[in-house]
Formats: C-alpha cells, sequence, structure tokens
C-alpha cells in the first residue's frame, strides 16, 4: 500500500505568512491615485479598507506573524491534505507524479476562507461592524458570510448575476451563513444602476460588482469593504497553502519541477506558487504557471498597464496586466476567473519572467475536470480545471520527452455547486468561446490616458 | 492555540474492518425465505449478490481483512479527520466535549463511499459488469456511481423521486462519475409501473426503489444488486469509521461517554458506534444513541418484527424494527432517513437495550444544524442535522446537570447539496410533520401474517 496523502496535524501549522513582496528582484510600481497620478497612501484607502489591513497591504517584511484568532479557526479545516494523484497520472499514462494540495476540505470548499478568515479578523479588531464585497462565482462570498459569522460581522456579497443564476446553491450557502446576497447589477447603487440604464441584461462582471460593494461599504456607517484577490494582503493570507506544501513535501523527500494554479484575480495561483517563486529567485529551477481561461486571457494577451480595478474607476491605478476595466468576459461557468486585471504581484512576476500564463478554453478545461473526477474522484470547480487542464499540458510534454517531473498544483476547489456546468459540458452544451483580438483591442480603449507604467 | 483536529497517516489506517456478529451476546435471528419461512441460505441471495459479499454477510469472524485495493482506494479521502466542536460547545455554553468525525470530506460528501468502494471492489473480482441500486437522498447512488466508476462498472441508480426533484445536483454526479439515474417509480421496471398505476404522484420511497433495483440487476445479464445500508456487510464496511476514532481518541487520552450517529438503514450509526458497542459489550459504560426522524420513527414506535425489506416483497424477511414495508414516510429533506425499517444488526442492539433511539422532528434537526453551521462553519446533511440535533439534547441535559462528558458523533455528509432545505427552513417554509398513530397502526397491517419473531 504506497501513501497517497501527506497530512499535517495541527501544531504543525505555519505560523507565519510569506510575503513576498521583501524578495522581489525589482521594485514593483506603486498603485497610483486616478485623480493626481500619484502613488496612493495610506489615508487614500482608508474610507474602503481597515487600517491595519491597508499596513498589511504596504509592509515589506518577509515573514507576518498569523494571530492566534486566525490560527484556530484555521484550524477547523487546515492543515489541508496534499495528494499524490495517482489514479490521474496511471490514466495518462506520464511518467510524471502529480501532487495536488486539496483545498475542497475547507466548510465553503474553496481557498477562500484562507483570506476571508483573516480579513474579517482585522476588521473586527478594528472595530468595524459590516463587511460588503463582491463575488464571481460564488466561492468568495460564501467564504465571507462564513468568516463574517464566525467573528460576529454583517455581511452583504454582490454576486454577478450570471454566476447568481447558474449557481443558485452558493446563495444559499451566505444565507445559511447568515448574509445577504444581492445579484450584480443590482438597483441599490448608483454604480449599478449606470450598468442597468445601458444593459438592462447585463451579465454582470466582477468589475461592476468591486464597483457596487466598494459604493455599499463607503456609504454605510461602520462598514469596509473586503476584497476576495488581486490585492497584496489578500495573496498573503493565502500563501498558507504554499508553505504548509512545502512543509508536506519535505515530509517525503520531494520537491516540484512545475507548480500550477489557476488565476483570476490572482491569490489561488499566488497562495500555491510564492513560496515557491521565492526559492526560484534564490535559484532553484522551477517552472511556474499560472493557468487562465482562454475567454479572459489577461496575461497571455492583455498589456501590462496602470488600469483600474472595477468598471466606476473607484479603486487606484494598479500596475497590471489588464484587458480594460470595461471588458466583460463571456459567461463562462468559471466565474471567479471573469476578472479583466490580475494581481499586481502576481502580474509583476510574470513580467519579470519567473511566472508563465497560458490559457485555456472552456472546453479543454472540463475535459481535464471530468478526466480528473473519473480518476481522482472528487469533483473539481471549473476554476480549478483550468489548473488541471495546465497539469494535463505538462504531463502529456513530460510523457513525450520520457521526462520524470514532479507536477504539484492547487486544488483550489470541489465542484459541488457546479454540477450544472459539468450537465451542459457532459450533454454537448458546453460553450467554446472564441475571443476575437479586436474586441480585445476594443476593450483596451479604456486604458487610453491613463499614466503608463 | 488548542488542538483542534486528530489526524492519521495513510499507514494508521485500520486494515480490517470489525464484525459484531462475533460478540453478540445474544444470537441474532436469521432472516427468512417468504416463501418456506425457513432461514434463507446463501444460494437464496446468488441472484441479487455475488457469492463473495453473500459469505460477508453471513460470515462470523471479529476481524476481516480490508483488501489492498479497497485501502488503497479508501485513501484518497480516508482516514478522516477527527475534530472538536469548540464553538458549537461554547454556542450551547455546554461543559461537555464534543467531538466528530467528519465523513464529509469523501467525494461524494458522506460516509458512503466506505462501503461503496468494497462494494464494487467484490463484485468487480466476482466477474459481475453491472450494478443497479437505489439511492434515497443520493448520497449512496452518488457513492456507487464514483465507486463503480473507479473498478469499471456500469452502474443503474433508482432514486427516490421526491429527492431527485429536491437534489438535481445529486443526479448530476452521478452522471459525472458516468453513471444513469432514473426517477423511482419508474416505468423500466414491473415494481414501478405496479406503483405508478395506482399512485400516478407517488413521491417514492426507499421500499419502492429497491424493488426497482433488485429487479433491475436480476433481470440483466452478469449484473447485481446493491445495497448502502441495512445488511450486515454493508454495516461492516462503515466500522472503519468508529475504527479510525478510536485510534485518533486514544491518541489525545480520551474515550466517549456517549456515542451518537444517525440512522436511516443504520450503516452511518454502525459506522460509528460499533466498535464501542463492542467495549460496552465488555462492560464499558457508554450511552449508544441512534438519532431517527419523528416521521419515520422506525424504532422508537415501531414493533421489532420480521419484514421485508422492500415493498414489492422480493426481499427476505428480515428480523428489525419496521413500520411496515408500505409505509410512505413524509417528504422530509433526509431523504436518507425516510425508510420503513432498520438494519437487524441495529435493531438486535435496540432490542437489547445496548443502544437507545431517540426521534427528532424534521424543524428541530435543521435547528441544530443551522446553529451548527454558525458556529463549526460546516454545513451538515439533513441526516447529519439528526445526529446534532441529539448532541444538543445531551449537551444541554449535561448543562443542567453539570456534568463534564464526552460526546462523539458521526458528522456522515455535508449538507451542500441539500440548500434547497436549508433554503425552506431559513424562509419558514419547513414542515413539522406530525405522523398519528392512527398512520402507523395502518401501515402495520401490513406485516400482519408474517412469521413473528
Amino acid at each position: 500500500m504506497e501513501q497517497v496523502k501527506v497530512v499535517l496535524n495541527d501544531n504543525e501549522i505555519p505560523r507565519q505568512w510569506y510575503n513576498i513582496q521583501a524578495d522581489m528582484p525589482t521594485p514593483m510600481l506603486p498603485p497610483l491615485h486616478p485623480g493626481t497620478g500619484k502613488p496612493v497612501g495610506p489615508d487614500d484607502l482608508a474610507p474602503v479598507f481597515p487600517m491595519n489591513l491597508i499596513e498589511q497591504e504596504v509592509c515589506q517584511d518577509r515573514w507576518i506573524d498569523i494571530p492566534e484568532e486566525v490560527l484556530e479557526k484555521y484550524l477547523l479545516w487546515r492543515p489541508t491534505p496534499l495528494c499524490r494523484a495517482r489514479n490521474f497520472e496511471k490514466l495518462l499514462g506520464t511518467p510524471v507524479k502529480i501532487y495536488y494540495k486539496n483545498e475542497g476540505v475547507s466548510p465553503a470548499g474553496s481557498h477562500k476562507p484562507n483570506t476571508a478568515v483573516p480579513q474579517a479578523y482585522y476588521n473586527k479588531v478594528f472595530g468595524i461592524k459590516r463587511l460588503s464585497t463582491e463575488t464571481g462565482a460564488g466561492q468568495w462570498g460564501s467564504a465571507l458570510a462564513m468568516a463574517c459569522k464566525i467573528f460576529h460581522l454583517e455581511c452583504r456579497v454582490f454576486m454577478v448575476r450570471v454566476s447568481y443564476e447558474q449557481k443558485p446553491y452558493r446563495r444559499l450557502m451566505m444565507n445559511t451563513w447568515g448574509a445577504e446576497c444581492i445579484p450584480s447589477p443590482s438597483t441599490l447603487t448608483n454604480a449599478g444602476r449606470q450598468v442597468l440604464a445601458s444593459h438592462p441584461d447585463s451579465p454582470g462582471s466582477l468589475g461592476i460588482a468591486i464597483s457596487e460593494a466598494v459604493e455599499d461599504a463607503v456609504t454605510h456607517e461602520g462598514a469596509r469593504y473586503s476584497l476576495g484577490s488581486v490585492l497584496n494582503h489578500v495573496l498573503l493570507h493565502q500563501t498558507i497553502i504554499g508553505l504548509e506544501a512545502q512543509r508536506q513535501m519535505e515530509k517525503i523527500g520531494v520537491y516540484p519541477d512545475v507548480v500550477i494554479g489557476c488565476a483570476g484575480g490572482g491569490s489561488n495561483f499566488a497562495g500555491i506558487s510564492l513560496p515557491f517563486v521565492r526559492d526560484k529567485i534564490s535559484g532553484k529551477k522551477i517552472t511556474v504557471i499560472a493557468a487562465e481561461p482562454s475567454s479572459c486571457p489577461t496575461m497571455t494577451r492583455g498589456p501590462f498597464a496602470y488600469d483600474f480595478g472595477d468598471l466606476a474607476k473607484t479603486t487606484p491605478l494598479l500596475p497590471m496586466y489588464t484587458l480594460g476595466h470595461d471588458f466583460v468576459p463571456a459567461p463562462i461557468h468559471a466565474g471567479g476567473l471573469r476578472y479583466h486585471g490580475m494581481a499586481p504581484i502576481v502580474s509583476h512576476l510574470v513580467k519579470e519572467k519567473l511566472v508563465e500564463a497560458r490559457a485555456y478554453n472552456q472546453l479543454e478545461t472540463f475535459d481535464a475536470g471530468v478526466k480528473w473526477a473519473r480518476s481522482e474522484c472528487f469533483i473539481s470547480a471549473p476554476e480549478t480545471n483550468h489548473a488541471i487542464a495546465a497539469v494535463v499540458e505538462e504531463a502529456m510534454r513530460a510523457k513525450e520527452e520520457g521526462k520524470e517531473k514532479v507536477i504539484l498544483f492547487d486544488w483550489s476547489g470541489h465542484g459541488l455547486i457546479d454540477l450544472t456546468a459539468y450537465d451542459a459540458y457532459l450533454s454537448g452544451r458546453l460553450e467554446h468561446y472564441e475571443l476575437p483580438e479586436v474586441e480585445i483591442q476594443r476593450a483596451l480603449k479604456a486604458i487610453d490616458g491613463l499614466p503608463k507604467p
């Protein structure tokens, strides 16, 4: 009987998050104030985020202590298992060893609680009573709903309408945890009303939903906004995934040649990869791959530019790969990857060629996901299937080349709430979605006139 | 930081199942052939089950080796974590320590794969090509679909119609794993057609679905039937839950005063409890509670009698607590507990007063489940909420009595596919369902004239 899983005991959980800002080989560009064109200061962000999280956002320390109260809640499901995907290897007939970190064991079913819990905690400590946020596929919204309930905060979630309709169970999860879930664009905010005026049937996008949630936060007493990806502190919290994986691989004397994560805003990808990118910066030979959807190919087809994080242009200008802040991606089932931009940290690493981006179309991701479900048994979230598609590509290349590689990827969440997407795939109704270059060029007009990096 | 979870490494997984038949203080009554009234022999069951499982069904050995091929598949998700529910304890303000075994981490989200995997394996070894079965809430059907895919068997599942409609995602899980899922009563079998003729709107029941699945198996070449509960070998496979829990509790030097599981057909309850009942038989002081729904109160309001396992009277007569084989329970969301009978092993233990049965109504189970979700974060299956209701009762009693007890229960599965039930509860639409004694007495007429124990 060969070992399949590597588990850690509660007392082996990492006590610090890893902050890659301390190890960047070249300095990152600062976010800019859209009015002045100057770097934003902490005070600019104070109406939106609590100051303790703003400090964490700009902190340059390599290691940041995880508060005891957060660790205690992490232990509800963490450390998560590291698993060897032997059945999938066999199915592919590949010489590679495939390991995956199972983040689907969290109560919300994904990696998102890793940052939802500390964000709710820091807001609570700062005296905040209410959080609002946006959600794509609903993974983030449900995670924040859960975290707010833990720390007794009110919670309102704006959910991208196409996902709200495709995934009714996500809303019910949020309700079960006591949160409010509103389809976006909504009539509750100016941002939402503006979109609905010109596009009454808008399927919504993360960009629109962010605008609504930020507006909701700044117009309510004792309220703040919470973001599930993109920002430095969010990526920081997620590094617990990669840090655990490092300990687990050490235990069995293995080190990965390839590390893979799917990337929408970038936090899941950063979570598994940043501790390994640190090793790469120190000279380790390792390939790090961010997998994105070909219908929202931010890193593979967008420019590195300054752009807004949201449609209503309420955020600072972020230095990142972007398709333009009014780009509305096709309604793919991987709602969590439908974002026009990419985390500045991940963007910087792609620009520095420390990270390689690849795009996969919806059909090939579900093909990979069904292969996975029928061998490893776990049914993956549509987002996660992008990572699996990249694993398949790498594994088949290694097979052709006859190379024995070790692949590690983040199995970022289960797809039990996304089964209608599998239904569409299995019955041949799943769409491919081509994205003509002309559409990208049209969307990119939105960044004309903004400062250039 | 206090320890929350106790995990086992892959090499600590139990290598044998525990067979309580070896330790019963009084002999169990045999199943009877309905035609002859004599004990059934292996040959009587041969058209329905493979001989290797029939042998296991009647085996009297205390320990039965788990085949290597089964262990290998168990390791995809087992050993499962044992967790301390500190947040729930705090919410209840109780002096008890509450531990739960998290069976929701399996790919199907419940304890059911513990027996689905060995059943598919033994059928495969015996040369069977196709399995058919019934399912209530869909937990069992999806588990068998998964197990059949692992061992390359065809799979057809008859799903109780009310659950099929309430839980469309369960069907999609089965499809994703390559199985066929048919709402029962169906027009595919004589048994189904007969029910539809007299009750075209029948919500179905496990009893009806079993009849359909058995008929389907015996009328197809190279096919057998597979049952997700009730039978001795099914309960045997589930003992891995309690055996792991014993190892985990030993690790932290704790032993339970109370062991709780919800019981529909009895396999989940048996899984967590039988290894502890063994200790009780040896003199250990311990309370063992089986929690059932008050709308299907087999053990708390039914007699111990010989009865058929299914509506169409195709099974042997089983010695068990029963409400009569044509009892159709109210359409509660805990579809997995809608069964008129109870496993003979569990029934025998109840009769011998080694196990105590308690009934909970739908509303109090969801009240307990929402409390659980809002403190421990995990959202429970409606079936599991019955166990939680019993935990609440025990914990509050201990609080009144000022007793420091240790409670262990099986968190048998998550409720992410059952969120419409939470929706109904939270919006005040969930029904209570009274069961008048006259209805029970009417249903029990079905066992008039059958042999008496």
